[in-house]
C-alpha cells in the first residue's frame, strides 16, 4: 500500500509553514482546502472532524492556525489516508486518521461528536461513462455519495451548537441548501469570485447545529485583482494572499 | 372602493418617466420593483405577467423600458388593483389588471401562458401576533401565501422556455430554491449588497421553465458607494443610478 516515492510530490502551503505530500497524478489539494480551513473559527480545545480528508490539507491547515484543536480525519482511500498520517507526522501535528467510508463510519467515530465538522466533498457527480486510469483521483473528484448524505453524516457528528463548514462548487448551492434539514440553522454562504464582476465559482457554506439565525448571503471574497488574467503570475488580492501565504483567518461574516 | 385623494401620493420613478400613485400610508413601492423590472430581458412582442402587481410598479417600469410587451397584472387587493389601472392609464401604458387571489386565478389568466412572470412577493412571514391598522400594507408586506405557492403558480403560467424573475429578501433564498422543482432550471441568483463588503439584503432570482443550465451565483450588484451612509444623500453607484433614474437594464449575467 501507499504511493511509491517517485509518485508523490512535496508541496508548500501557508507560505511553507505546512508541507504536504500528495500523489503526483492523483487528486491534488490546491487553494480550496486552505480557504475551507481559514473559514473555520475554531478555538483552542475544540474538536474538529475533517470528513473525507484526503492527504489532510484542510485539517492540517486549520491545526497550523489553531494548534490547540483535537483533529480527526476520515478518509476512504487507504493511500490517501496513509499520506494524511505521514503529513501530520512530518508537520508535527497531532491528527488521528481513520480509514473509513463516511457512509459506514466505525464506532470510534460514531461514538464521538465534534465542535466542528469540515469537508471538501467531491465536486462532480459521477458520470457513468467516466473512465479513469487513476481511481484515486477519480474518487476524490467524482461523487459516489450524494451531497445530502455528506451533510447528514456531518450533522450527526456535530455537538449541539457545533458548526459544519464546507467548500463546494457554487453551482451545487441549491443541492447543498436542500440537503440541510431542521437540525441545522444560521446558514451562511460566502461566494468566492475569481474576479470582481464574475460569477462565483466556489462557495463556502457554514451552518450551525441547533442554530436559529436567519440565512445569510455574505459579501463575496474576490480572489484576483483586475478584470483579466495577465501574464504568468496569479495576482491574488492582498487579503487572499494573507489567507493562502500567511495563514490568516477568513471571517465569513 | 379606492383610496381618497388625500391618502395617495404621486411618486416619480425612472427619473420621472413614470409617475405612480401610491397609498400614503400603505405598502409603498421603492427601488425593489425597479430592480426587478430592470432585470427582465423581455423583448418586443413578449407577454409578461406581474403576479401580485400592487400599484403596478414592476410591470409598468418594464413596459416603459420595453414598450412592445403585452402586460397583465394580478392583484388581490381591490384598492391596489384600482391604482394599478389608474397608473397604467395615466402613464399611457397598456396593462390589463385582474383582481384575483393568485391561489385562485380566474380562467382569463389560467387559460394563458406568458413569456415572463415577474413577482415581488411579500417579504415577511405573517406573525400571528401581528396587528395592523392598515390591512393593505399588511397584506403587501406579510405573507398568507407561502413562497413555494407563488413559485408554483408562476411556473404554471410560464410558456415552455419562459422566465420567472423575482426579487425577495436574501435570507429567504433557501426557501426560494427549495420551492423550485424540476420544471425550472438555469436558476440564477444575483445578490444585491447595500455596500461593498456587506451581506446581501435582497436577491434577484431568475429561473427558466424547461431550462437545463446549471445554477449560477452571479456577481453582486453593489448599491451604494463607500463603507458608510454619509449625510442626507443616498450615494447610489453610477450603474445603479442608471437603472433607477435612467431606466437602464440590469443584466443578471
Amino acid at each position: 500500500m501507499g504511493f511509491a516515492r517517485h509518485l508523490v510530490t512535496e508541496d508548500k502551503f501557508l507560505g511553507g509553514e505546512l508541507v504536504l505530500m500528495q500523489p503526483r497524478d492523483g487528486y491534488r489539494a490546491g487553494v480550496d482546502p486552505v480557504f475551507l480551513a481559514a473559514s473555520v473559527a475554531a478555538h483552542d480545545g475544540e474538536s474538529v472532524l475533517d470528513l473525507g480528508c484526503g492527504v489532510g490539507a484542510a485539517g492540517l491547515c486549520l491545526a497550523r492556525r489553531v494548534p490547540g484543536i483535537t483533529l480527526v480525519g476520515v478518509e476512504r482511500q487507504p493511500d490517501y489516508a496513509d499520506l494524511a498520517r505521514k503529513n501530520a507526522f512530518d508537520n508535527d501535528i497531532d491528527m488521528e486518521v481513520i480509514e473509513a467510508d463516511l457512509a459506514d463510519l466505525p464506532a470510534e467515530v460514531k461514538d464521538r461528536s465534534f465542535d466542528h465538522v469540515i469537508m471538501n466533498p467531491p465536486y462532480y457527480l459521477r458520470d457513468r461513462s467516466t473512465t479513469s486510469d487513476d481511481p484515486g483521483r477519480e474518487a476524490a473528484l467524482f461523487e459516489d455519495t450524494p451531497l445530502a448524505t455528506w451533510i447528514d453524516i456531518a450533522t450527526r457528528r456535530l455537538t449541539h451548537r457545533g458548526y459544519l463548514t464546507m467548500i463546494q462548487r457554487a453551482e451545487r448551492l441549491p443541492e447543498i441548501l436542500g440537503g440541510m434539514d431542521d437540525r441545522l440553522g444560521s446558514i451562511l454562504v460566502k461566494p468566492l469570485l475569481p474576479r470582481d464582476g464574475r460569477a462565483a465559482v466556489l462557495v463556502l457554506v457554514q451552518a450551525r447545529k441547533g442554530g436559529r439565525g436567519a440565512f445569510r448571503l455574505a459579501a463575496p471574497l474576490i480572489l484576483h485583482d483586475g478584470a483579466e488574467h495577465v501574464g504568468d503570475s496569479e495576482s491574488y488580492r492582498r487579503e487572499v494572499s494573507a489567507i493562502l501565504r500567511d495563514g490568516a483567518a477568513l471571517p465569513l461574516w
